[in-house]
């Protein structure tokens, strides 16, 4: 029941449906790559996935980190696994030349990061914010600074935290209490050294044996900080100082958690410790937001990774498990992947994994549009669309992931609830991404209220989306995708418009709603994933991958897409209380 | 974060809702009871649950069952707290009188069962078979068996186990291999001493340190017996002999598991282990179906406790809790429970958990009927109405239990994945109620292909249920649940038709649309459950509480009904192909 990298898939995605080479080529930022380089990429990093990762995945579940006396050791071979994938040059791989990355596409670095969760959510943890990290520091940190650790966190060489939550203060950083005080009087600016004190608490990687050192980014607030937000500052805190003297910088345990039991899930205490503001005084929300971005992306990949995983063990057990006869069957017991009630939740999933790579895959190309494309107008486009596609890939893809393991389980029947299937530690494992890097409610209000309810451009965007896949799939001979999308467009429109009409006179109303708003933009976003597919399938010559890849998406169409009408009704309903 | 038994809700429900204290003085065989009673025996059962097994709840997860050389230690306490289960005289409770049973309905036992799982399903393991063996014992069993073994299970002296699983049969019994040697040679008849030789797996509680002999409720093949389930035979086979001796029943390992650490899921083994034959040669199924019936009602009834328990977790944390300034707030950080989004999912959870209670207790209610009523006609009817409501409250309310406790670990954000707040483990031990005692999927087939289209007093019992309840509501001045309920009522008439016309030309067709049919009757029994609540609590007095029963019903009717559509749409959908 190992884990197989969908390599084919991955490849198919990229290079047909998108068509990411085209891209590369055209930005100069990225003309190092192209199809070849990324499918050699792409292989490697499923070697390390296969070779490397997965096997520590099931026993350092059972394992676990360990917790003493402030020290953390990870589950045997997690430090191993690092330098193997420090050696690799995988934590560069998205990093610019200039700062000793390979300078190749965020893309790639999406496609790693479905990969790596995949094989071992656990030990993903401690890699999962490096690039994110980094780009906190390049945007923010002063040559010093920069000159000092912008290097050994491109190389993997140190790690980084990113030290937010408190007791009282999760999903509102507003209540942050942790405090900075400078070492010298009076005003301070960008690099200055500061006292940190305080607790921080769901710090994942405090504290462990990867590495030598460890960077903790930390939000807290200055002297005569404002209350709220606009009071938070971000500072650099090491573990271990430049002249090699330890930090005091503390972790006082460790969670017991329902799942990714090889990621330290530590309690920090800082007491005096010493860092260095990055930025400037109260942008230290700003400068999180630099790593969120692309973090919750990453997350989402999560989600994909998860649901591809757990459906190659359902695949995998039900053409090999013989139960009774299926209805048709002439002989039997026949295989359970031939049983309708199997088949039809091996379709759903598979359908779903397909469908949510193209999702990820197409928003990680527009993390590299937004970033390095030539013109301002292609650079804003990109961003705009991601604004959109953010907390979709966010929380219905960590929510497809979950729930896809959940119901992969129970195609094993007994087997899944036992640990040495593999497919429980999914189900475990996958709930933590739809809670952190803001919860999946938080990333519903965020796209209802903040993005699609705040500025036109953002549902303008989606439409666009839309109507230009329901065009090119007519001109594909594609019509039921084109009336399908048209459709989708349609209803998202109509909804938002009634919905923001309705918030004038009740302003509490997309609150109620948002989760079901986002289900349906999710929903018409798959619907625009397996279109992509399948207008991507139909151009290719006949093939058994091209005649799956129109099953999958026709499939979506007919046994997935109609669970948003629920959502939609009860977005549009026309007063519903609650409470 | 401690469970707190909903004694008011359960009463009312009893009460108000059932009226079943009326139906115990209609009843001979349970005219011992009436309302004071029971409420005595709730609040005995809550205390049980709150005193003595859930404190053992979280340290029995975390400690789990230890297996050595055969033998195995259940967590600490747990052998106490079956002492104490056994001194409360709670296995004899729904057990006839004339056998040493305290002769109270199977309402209460039903009562009782949703509470134990919700303070500690692995303990509850042990438990909960009592009841099912009793009944396949006294009905299979020769006086002289019943004489040596009826009192002490009724007293839960000894603890008896189910073997029906071998490693190449789960869902299928067709493919037990599992032999049964005559001692004498010739012709078996019941009661007659047999050698027992094979593997079982996944067996609750084959092994333990509860009591001092465990009997084994064993399925098995008679030489010459025909193949497939007519050749299945059942057995009784002790752990310990009448002659003291130690019969040849090995627990060779137990499994690792998701969830429910404390129950010991044993591999055993069984070489010319002494037993006797219980009932005639292959009659091993029909056995096992007497004890299963009411077993596939208290598993949907784990369904219920998970669901109420981990609720209670998510509204306590969300009235503690403080994040951020709701909606219409001046103030803030307000408790989350007045976010909407939070409340969205409180409300959800509390309209499931008193809809779910509603149902699931009707159903015990029906049990009772089915056993005691006095007319044949009355116990056929009620039988029907069994045939139909059993497989939909094992898979939908279990389903309900671990998507709830799913989404009520949401509510608590980052804490909610921990262990100490314990709603991660109700997630973890709920999921596998959704595949014991038949799987979920087969439920589904058994509601929709064996029953609905089946026979057409199942169909028929189920629209009587429905529109006698729409008229009722007629009649007590609740007009929209009339027209709901006609509604759902012409929706599963239309739609069964439909599909039965559908079978004959496309014998497939139910088995790929079982689920979906299964959760829109589901929702249909909820709309009649949330029906009869509104209706009860209109009834009262005006309070609080009644206020709030009317909320919660209404909840479930304007948010949580709508879901239907999109099952009934893919039963009903003209040509849907799978794959």
């Amino acid at each position: 029941m190992a884990y197989t990298p969908p390599l084919d898939s991955m490849q198919f995605v990229i290079e047909q449906v998108l068509q990411a080479p085209t891209d590369w080529q055209r930005l100069p930022a990225l003309s190092v790559a192209d199809a070849d380089l990324a499918r050699e990429v792409l292989q490697q990093a499923g070697r390390l996935a296969t070779d490397t990762l997965a096997p520590l995945n099931g026993p350092g579940d059972l394992q676990g980190c360990r917790w003493q006396a402030g020290e953390v050791r990870t589950p045997d071979g997690y430090p191993a696994a690092w330098q193997r994938f420090v050696e690799g040059g995988w934590p560069a791989l998205a990093c610019d030349e200039a700062d000793g990355g390979q300078g190749l596409p965020q893309l790639l670095n999406v496609a790693l990061f479905e990969m790596l969760p995949a094989a071992n959510h656990g030990w993903t943890m401690y890699a999962g914010l490096l690039h994110g990290a980094y780009e906190a520091l390049r945007h923010t940190a002063t040559p010093l600074l920069r000159d000092r650790y912008l290097a050994e966190v491109v190389s993997g060489e140190t790690l980084v935290t990113m030290n937010l939550t408190e007791p009282a203060a999760g999903s509102d950083l507003a209540l942050l209490r942790c405090k900075a005080e400078p070492v010298t009087p009076g005003a301070v600016a960008n690099g200055d050294t500061v006292r940190i004190t305080g607790s921080k608490i769901f710090i994942s990687g405090g504290e462990h044996d990867l590495t030598a050192n460890i960077l903790h980014l930390v939000l807290a607030r200055l002297p005569d900080a404002p209350a709220g937000t606009r009071g938070l500052s971000l500072f650099l805190v090491p573990k271990t100082l430049p002249d090699g003297r330890r930090n005091s910088v503390h972790c006082d345990g460790i969670e017991h958690k329902m799942g990714i039991h090889g990621s330290a899930t530590c309690q920090m205490r800082f007491e005096a410790a010493e860092g260095w503001l990055l930025g400037e005084p109260g942008g230290g929300l700003a400068a999180m937001f630099l790593m969120m971005n692309s973090a919750r992306v990453l997350v989402g990949l999560q989600g994909v990774g998860h649901l591809e995983a757990a459906t190659q063990i359902a695949e995998g057990y039900a053409q090999e498990r013989r139960q009774s006869r299926a209805p048709g069957s002439n002989g039997g017991p026949d295989f359970i992947a031939q049983h309708p009630a199997i088949r039809r939740i091996l379709l759903d999933l598979r359908a779903q994994a397909e469908g949510a790579r193209v999702l990820a895959y197409a928003t990680g190309q527009q993390l590299d549009r937004a970033q390095h494309a030539e013109s301002t107008a292609e650079r804003l486009e990109a961003q705009t669309l991601l604004a959109v596609l953010t907390p979709v890939v966010k929380a219905y893809l960590t929510q497809l992931g979950h729930q896809g393991a959940d119901r992969a389980l129970g195609v094993l029947g007994g087997y899944g609830y036992m640990h040495d299937y593999g497919v429980e530690q999914h189900v475990r494992d996958s709930r933590i991404a739809m809670i952190y890097e803001g919860t999946n409610e938080i990333q519903a209000i965020d796209l209802l209220v903040r993005k699609m309810l705040g500025k036109p451009e953002h549902l303008a965007a989606l439409l666009a989306l839309l109507t230009t896949e329901a065009q090119a799939c007519e001109a594909a001979a594609l019509p039921a995708w084109a009336t399908e999308l048209a459709q989708q467009a349609d209803t998202v429109r109509i909804a938002t418009e009634q919905l923001r009409a309705a918030t004038a006179q009740d302003p509490e109303r997309p609150y109620r709603v948002a989760d079901d708003y986002l289900q349906g933009v999710a929903l018409s976003l798959m619907a625009w994933a397996w279109a992509r597919l399948a207008r991507a399938a139909q151009a290719c010559a006949d093939s058994p991958a091209r005649t799956q890849r129109l099953a999958w998406a026709e499939h979506g169409r007919l046994w997935l897409l109609p669970a948003a009408r629920v959502h939609w009704a009860l977005v549009q309903a026309d007063a519903l209380p609650l409470g």
